[in-house]
C-alpha cells in the first residue's frame, strides 16, 4: 500500500508536537460537497430541479409506485434538513468545549478521508475486475431474448456496482458529519436539561438514520426506473419486468464491499484507542476515562465518530438495500412462476415497505420532545431508556398497521385471494423476532438481569473467572436467538406456502416469498432502531467533551446517564442487525441459486452436502469466519500495544503532564491509530473478498477435471451456508460477550461488589477491555461480512460456472 | 441426582479435618476385579482358557482374519502385563512420596467410582429406551429377509451398546490405575536419572495405550464373530455379510456415551481444582504450583488422572471404535455395491490395521531405552521430546510399510487389480495429515515458534492484550488444519474413487472407503500417540509429587522438564484426536445416511440445505456446539469459584498454613470439586444427548403435517454436519488457545519479559487459567461430542423417521 497515502492527511499531526488546541487542519469536505458550496445558489435550484424532474419523469415511466416512493424518499430528506438546522442552531457551548470537538471533528474527517481514498481505490480495482469477468463470461437466455449483450450486461453491473459503494460511502459520511456537530451541542444543553441533550442527540441520530433509509430505498428506485425504461422492460421482444431485479444486485454488492472495509478500519480505530487509553490511563495511571491528561483521548473520542456512527450508518444502509434487492428478486421469480398478471406489486413492495417506514420512523422521533411538562418535572430525571423505549413502541404499533396495510394494497392477487393476510403474518413474525431479538440482548447485556450480574460476581475471584464468565456468558447468549430465528424462518416459510400462490403445477411457491416479507417485517423499524444506534455514539462523545472539558459533576452525571442509555441501545441495535443480516443472508442465497440456474442454463436447486466437496466447501466457510475474526481481533490488538507505548512514552518523557503543566500530545496517538487500523483493515477486507472467489475458481476447475459439473457453484453455495451459520453464532458471541463484560463494569461501579478501585473492578476492566474488539470490531463486521459474502457470490457467479 | 451417591464415597474426606496423611480410605477396586482376586488360581486359569478357547473358536468359524485380530490382541495384553509388572516393581520412593501418592490414588478412585456409578445409572436408561424404540419401530428388508426380528433388533443394539459403555468404562479405569501407581514411581526415580524417570512415564503410558486400542479392537472382533455365528451369517436365507457391521453402531455410542461424560466430568474435575489452586495459591499468595501448603494441591493432581487418563483413554478408545465400526459399513456397502465375491477383506481391513498399529506401537515404546550410552550421557540430559519424536518416527516409517502390505493382503481383488495400491496412497494421505496436524499444534502452541512469542510479549502491555491475542492466536490456528483436512478428504475420495471398482452401471464407488482408509491410515499410530498424551499427566504428577515431598532442586529440574515435554504432546495428541474425529465423523454419516435409506426403504443420498427446514437444522446444530462449550467452560468457572473460596476460608481461618505450622484440609477441596463436577456435567451432557433426538422427533412431527417425507432425518443429518464443522472449529480454537496461552506463561517463566512474578507474568497467567477449561475441558468434550452425536443419530435413525 501506499505509505504517503495512509498517512498523507495525518501528517501535520505528527509534525507538531503541541498541537491541541491549534491543531486543526483544514477541513476536509469531499470534493462533491465543495463543488456544490461553491456553485450559484440559483443555478443550484436549477440543476436540482431537472434532476428531480428527470427522476420523477423516468418514475413516472415506470409505476405510480415508483412515484410514490420518490416523493416520500423526498420529503424525508426535506425532514432530515429540518433536523440539521434544528440540530445545528444549538450552541456550541463554551471555546473549551468547542476547543475539543474541532479536534475530535479533525481527526475523523481527515481519518475518514483517508480511508475512503484507499476504499475507493479497491473498489474502482474491483469494478474493472467485474467489468472484465461479464466482458467474458457468457449471458444467461434471459439476457439473450431481451437483446442485452455482454457490454450492457457489464455496464449495469458495474455501474450498480460504483454507485452501492458511492451511496454507502455517503451513508457513512453522514453519519459521521452529523455526529462530530451534534456532540459538543449535546454537552452544551447538557448544562442546561438532560431533557434537552437527550432530544439533540436522538434528532441528530435521527438525521442521519433517515438520509440512511431514504438513500437506500431512493437508490434502489432510482436504479430499478433507470433500467426499466433505458432497457424498454415490458414491451415486446425486451426484458421481463419480473427479471429486471437481478440487475441490481452489484448495486449491493456496491454497499457491502464499502460497508466492509468501513466497519473494519473504523471498528480497529475506535477500540484500538478506547483499549489503548484504558490500559495506560486507567489500570496503569489510575486516571478516568476520558481524562484530559491521557494523550488517547482525542484518538478515542475520534474512533466513536468514525467506527460507530459512520460504519454502522454504511452497515444498515447495506442491510436494507441488500434486503430490498434479494426481495424484490424473490418476488419476481415467484410472481413469474404464478403467472401474476401484474407482478409490479410483488416486486416493488419491499420499496414501498420501507417508505413507510422513513413515515413512521419519524413519528417516533418526533416523538421525543425536549419538555413534556417543564414544571412536573423538577430537577428530577426520567430514564432516557423509558424514553426511547416509548419512541420505539409508537414505532412498532405504526409498523404493524401500515404493514397490514401495504399488504393488502400491494399484495392483493385474485389468483390467491387471501395470500396477502398471510403474508401480513409473514410480517408479523418479522416484527416479533426484531422484538424478541432485543429482549433476548436486553437480558443478556443488561445489568439488571441475572447474567451481567453474576459475570460481576466472577470478577470478584480474579481476572482469569472473569474472562471465562464471560466467554461461557457471550457463548450461551447465542441459543436463543437461533432458535427465534429458526421458528421465524420456518413458519414464514410455511405462512408464504400455505398462502395460496401456486405454479403451473400446483406447487406451492409463496415460502421464500414469505420469508422475505418477514425480513421486511424486522427492518420495517429500521430507521428508528438506527437512530437509537446513533444516538449512543453521540452520547458517549458528548460525555468525554464535558469530562475533558472539566465541567461540574452534575453535568458529567447527565451524560453518563445519557452514556449508560446509549450503550444498552447499541447492544439491542446489535442484536437486531444481526437478525436481520441472517434471514436477508438466507433469502441472497436463495437469490444466487436463481442466478446460478439462469447462467448454467440447468435447474440448481440443491446443495447436497453428501458430496464431500459440498462438505469441504462448507468446512472452509465457517473457517473464513474464524479466521476474519482472528485477524480483526488481532488487529485491534496489536494496534493497541503501539497506543500504550506511546501513551507510556508521553507519560515518561513529559511527567508534567500527570500535574496538568504539559499538554500531551494528542496528535501523534490519532496519527498513529489511524496509519495502523488503515494498514490493518487490509488483511480481513482482502480474505473476505478474494477466498469465496478463489474457492469457487479452484472447485469449478476441479469438477471440469473430475467431469461434476457445477462443482464451483455448488462449493461456493455450500461455503456461503455454512459461513452464514458460523458468521451469526459468531456475531453473536462477540456482541453479547463485549457488552455484558462493559455492563458488569458498569456495575460494579455503581458500589457493587467493593466498586471503583478494588480488585473486583480490576478484573471487570480487564474483561471490558477484551469485549471492546469483540463488540465493536470483530462483531459487526461479521454482520457485514455474511452480507458481503452473499452479495460478491451473487455477482460473481458466471465465474464458478 | 441423589446426594448421598455424589458425595457419598467423599464423605470420609470430609469429616475428617486434618486428614493428611491419613485420609486414606478403603481403596475402591471395581467388583468385578475383587472377585477375581479372590478366585482360586488355579480356576482362574481354567476360566480364561476357556472364555479364550470360546472366542477362538468363534473367530475360527468367522474367518481366519478374526483369528489372527484375536491373537495380535491378546500378545499385546500380555505385553501390556509385562509393562504394568516392570512399572510396579520400581520402588514408590520414600514415605513421604508414597503418602502423597496415596492420598492422590484415593481421590481419583473415590471420584472414579461415583462418576462412572451416575453414569452407568444413566447408561442403563439409556439402553431401556433403546430396547422401547427398537421393539416398537419397523426393521429393515435386509433384516426382515434374514429373519431378524424386533426383538433380535432390540437386543443385538442394546447389547453392543452396554459392551461398548462397558468397554469404554474399562479404558479409563486401566488408564487411570496405571497412572495413579506410575507417578510416585517417576518421581522417585527422578531422584537418581531423568532417563529412567522418562521410561517409567512412557511404559506407563504404553501399558493403557495397547490396553486401550486392543479393547477396541478386540471387542468389535467379539461382536463381529459373535454376530457372525448366532445369525448364519451367509448361509442361504440369513443375512448377507456387507450388512454385518450396521449391527455393530451400539458398540460406538456406548462408547462415546460414556467417554461423552468421563471427559466432562473429568475434564471440570482438573480445571476446576487447577483453576482455583492456581488463582489464590499462585496469583493472591504468590506460592509456587504445587506447593504442600495449598490446600487444593491434592485435589488438582487427582484432576490430572480423572481429567486427563481416565478420559482421555475413554475419547480415543472411543474414536478406534467409532471409526472402526464406519470404516467397517463403508467396506461392506462399497463391496456390496461393486459385487465383490469375498467381502470380507474390505469389511476387516479396519480391525486388521489396528491390529498392526498395536505391534508397532509396541515397537516405538520399547525403542524408548532407560540408557542407551551410560558413560557418555554424565550428568547432562538429552531433550524428552527428541527421545519421543524418535519413537514416533520410527513408527510412523512401520506404519507406513505395513499399511502399503495390509492394502496389498486385504484389498486386492480381480476386479480392479490396482485399486489396493490406490488405498495405500489413501492411507499415506491419512498418515501425512496426521503429520501435519501434529506440526501445526507444535507450531502454534511451542514457545520455539513465532505465535506463542508473540502472544508473550502482548503480556507485556496488560491482562487484556494477553487475552486479546490469546483469543485470535486460537481462531487464526484453525486455518491450517481445516485447509489439511480438506484436502485430505478431497483426495483421499477422489484417489478411492478412480481405484477402478465401479457398480453395475460402471458408477464409481470407492470415494467414501477411500476416506475411511485416510481416516485409517490418520489412527494408524494411535497407540503410541496415546502413550505419549498419557505420559503427559503422569510426569506433571510426579512433579507435584517432588514438588510437596520437598525434594532438593536438581529433582524438581528434572520433573520440569518432562512436564514441559509432557505439556507439548498433549497439546499435539489434541490435534491428533480432533483431525481423527473430523474424519470419522464424516464417515459416521454417510453410514447415517445408509442407515436411513434401509429402515426408510427409499434412497436417501441427499441433505440439501436450500431446503429452510434443512437450513434451520444445520444452525441448531451449530448453536448446540457453542452452548454445549458455554456450559462445559460455565461449569468449571463456577466449580473453581467454589475452590476458591473455600481455599481462602482455609488460608483465613488457619494462618498456620502458610508458615507450614498447621497442616491444610486437602480433603475438603477434593470433596468440594469432586461433589461439583459431578453436578455439572449432566447440563452439557444431557443437552448432547437429548437435542439431536429432540430435533429430529419434531421436525419428524412437522414434516408428517406439511406433507414433507424424511423431514425429520434430513434436519439432523444436516444438524451433525453443522455441528460437526463448528465442533472441529471450536475444538481446534480452545486446544489451541489454551496451549499457546500456558506455553506463554512458560517462556516468561523462562526469563524472558521480566521473567517470574514480572506485570508480564500475572498477565501470562491470567491467560493460563482462561486456557485451562479451554484445553482440557471444552476442547476435549468437543471431540467426544461430534462423534457421540454422529453414533446417536446412527442408533437413533428409526426414531427420525
Amino acid at each position: 500500500m501506499d505509505d504517503a497515502m495512509e498517512t498523507g492527511n495525518l501528517a501535520p499531526y505528527q509534525d507538531r508536537p503541541r498541537t491541541f488546541p491549534n491543531m486543526r487542519s483544514k477541513p476536509s469536505t469531499p470534493l462533491v460537497f465543495r463543488i456544490l458550496m461553491t456553485m450559484n445558489v440559483r443555478l443550484l435550484f436549477v440543476l436540482m430541479f431537472v434532476v428531480f424532474g428527470g427522476i420523477f419523469y423516468i418514475g413516472a415511466s415506470t409505476s405510480p409506485i415508483i412515484v410514490f416512493v420518490f416523493s416520500i424518499c423526498i420529503v424525508s430528506f426535506i425532514l432530515s434538513i429540518y433536523l440539521t438546522k434544528w440540530v445545528l442552531a444549538k450552541d456550541e457551548g463554551p471555546p473549551e468545549m468547542a476547543q475539543i470537538s474541532d479536534a475530535i471533528r479533525d481527526g475523523a474527517e481527515g481519518f475518514f478521508k483517508t480511508q475512503y481514498g484507499t476504499i475507493s481505490k479497491m473498489a474502482l480495482f474491483l469494478a474493472v475486475v467485474i467489468f472484465g469477468i461479464y466482458m467474458f463470461r457468457t449471458t444467461t437466455p434471459q439476457q439473450e431474448a431481451s437483446g442485452i449483450g455482454r457490454l450492457t450486461s457489464a455496464s449495469i453491473t458495474v455501474f450498480s456496482f460504483l454507485l452501492g459503494a458511492v451511496c454507502s460511502g455517503m451513508a457513512g459520511y453522514v453519519g459521521m458529519w452529523v455526529s462530530v456537530r451534534a456532540n459538543v451541542r449535546v454537552s452544551s444543553a447538557a448544562r442546561r436539561s438532560a431533557r434537552e441533550a437527550l432530544q439533540i442527540a436522538v434528532r441528530a441520530g435521527g438525521f442521519s438514520a433517515l438520509v440512511v433509509v431514504g438513500m437506500a430505498v431512493i437508490g434502489v428506485a432510482i436504479l430499478y426506473a433507470t433500467f426499466y425504461v433505458w432497457l424498454g422492460v415490458d414491451t415486446p421482444g425486451s426484458m421481463k419486468v419480473t427479471d429486471l431485479p437481478l440487475l441490481l444486485v452489484g448495486y449491493g454488492f456496491g454497499a457491502s464491499f464499502v460497508a466492509l472495509f468501513a466497519q473494519l478500519g473504523g471498528g480497529i480505530f475506535t477500540k484500538a484507542a478506547d483499549v489503548g487509553a484504558d490500559l495506560v490511563g486507567k489500570v496503569e495511571q489510575g486516571i478516568p476515562e476520558d481524562d484530559p491528561r491521557n494523550p488517547a483521548v482525542i484518538a478515542d473520542l475520534v474512533g466513536d465518530n468514525v467506527g460507530d456512527c459512520a460504519a454502522r450508518g454504511a452497515d444498515l444502509f447495506e442491510s436494507i438495500a441488500a434486503e430490498i434487492i434479494s426481495a424484490m428478486i424473490l418476488g419476481g421469480t415467484m410472481a413469474q412462476k404464478c403467472k401474476i398478471e401484474d407482478p409490479s406489486g410483488f416486486i416493488l413492495f419491499p420499496l414501498v415497505i420501507h417508505s413507510f417506514d422513513l413515515i413512521i420512523s419519524s413519528v417516533g422521533i418526533f416523538s421525543i420532545r425536549a419538555t413534556r411538562d417543564p414544571g412536573a418535572m423538577g430537577g428530577g430525571m426520567e430514564d432516557p431508556m423509558t424514553i426511547l423505549q416509548k419512541g420505539y413502541s409508537i414505532t412498532i404499533v405504526l409498523a404493524v398497521i401500515t404493514f397490514g396495510f401495504t399488504t393488502r394494497w400491494m399484495l392483493y392477487t385474485e389468483q390467491a385471494p387471501s395470500a396477502w393476510f398471510n403474508f401480513a403474518l409473514c410480517g408479523l413474525v418479522g416484527i416479533t423476532t426484531a422484538y424478541l431479538f432485543v429482549w433476548i440482548t436486553q437480558y443478556y447485556t443488561d445489568y439488571k438481569h441475572e447474567p451481567v450480574r453474576r459475570l460481576a460476581l466472577s470478577s470478584s475471584t480474579g481476572h482469569g473467572t472473569n474472562i471465562i464468565a464471560g466467554i461461557s456468558l457471550g457463548l450461551e447468549s447465542t441459543a436463543l436467538p437461533v432458535l427465534v430465528i429458526s421458528v421465524a424462518i420456518v413458519s414464514a416459510f410455511w405462512l408464504g406456502n400455505t398462502s395460496g400462490l401456486v405454479d403451473e403445477a400446483g406447487n406451492p411457491t409463496g415460502g421464500l416469498f414469505g420469508t422475505a416479507v418477514a425480513t421486511m417485517g424486522m427492518l420495517s423499524t429500521a430507521a428508528y432502531v438506527l437512530t437509537m444506534d446513533m444516538f449512543g455514539p453521540i452520547a458517549d462523545n458528548a460525555g468525554g467533551i464535558v469530562e475533558m472539558s472539566q465541567q461540574p459533576e452534575s453535568v458529567r452525571e447527565i451524560t453518563d446517564i445519557l452514556d449508560a442509555a446509549g450503550n444498552t441501545t447499541k447492544a439491542t441495535t446489535k442484536g437486531f442487525a444481526i437478525g436481520s443480516a441472517a434471514l436477508a443472508s438466507f433469502l441472497l442465497f436463495s437469490a444466487y441459486m436463481d442466478e446460478v440456474a439462469s447462467f448454467a442454463r440447468v435447474p440448481f436447486a440443491q446443495v447436497d452436502i453428501a458430496i464431500p466437496e459440498v462438505f469441504v466447501g462448507g468446512l472452509l466457510g465457517s473457517m473464513l469466519i474464524f479466521l476474519f475474526s482472528a485477524w480483526a481481533c488481532a488487529a485491534v490488538g496489536r494496534t493497541a500495544q503501539e497506543v500504550v507505548n506511546e501513551v507510556r512514552r508521553q507519560f515518561i518523557e513529559r511527567p508534567g503532564i500527570m500535574e496538568y503543566k504539559d499538554k500531551p500530545d494528542y496528535g501523534r496517538c490519532v496519527a498513529i491509530v489511524a496509519a495502523a487500523s488503515l494498514r490493518e483493515m487490509i488483511k480481513p477486507g482482502a480474505l473476505a473478498v478474494i477466498s469465496p472467489i478463489f474457492i469457487g475458481i479452484v472447485f469449478r476447475i476441479l469438477g471440469y477435471y473430475t467431469g461434476h459439473p457445477l462443482l464451483g457453484a455448488k462449493v461456493v453455495a455450500s461455503m456461503l451456508m455454512f459461513a452464514t451459520v458460523s458468521g451469526i453464532l459468531m456475531a453473536l458471541f462477540f456482541n453479547t460477550a463485549g457488552g455484558a463484560w462493559d455492563n458488569a463494569k458498569k456495575y460494579i461501579e455503581t458500589g457493587a461488589l467493593g466498586g471503583k478501585g478494588s480488585e473486583s473492578h480490576k478484573a471487570a476492566v480487564t474483561g471490558d477491555t477484551v469485549g471492546d474488539p469483540f463488540k465493536d470490531t470483530a462483531g459487526p463486521s461479521l454482520h457485514v461480512l455474511i452480507k458481503m459474502l452473499a452479495t460478491i457470490t451473487l455477482v460473481m457467479a458466471p465465474v464458478f460456472l
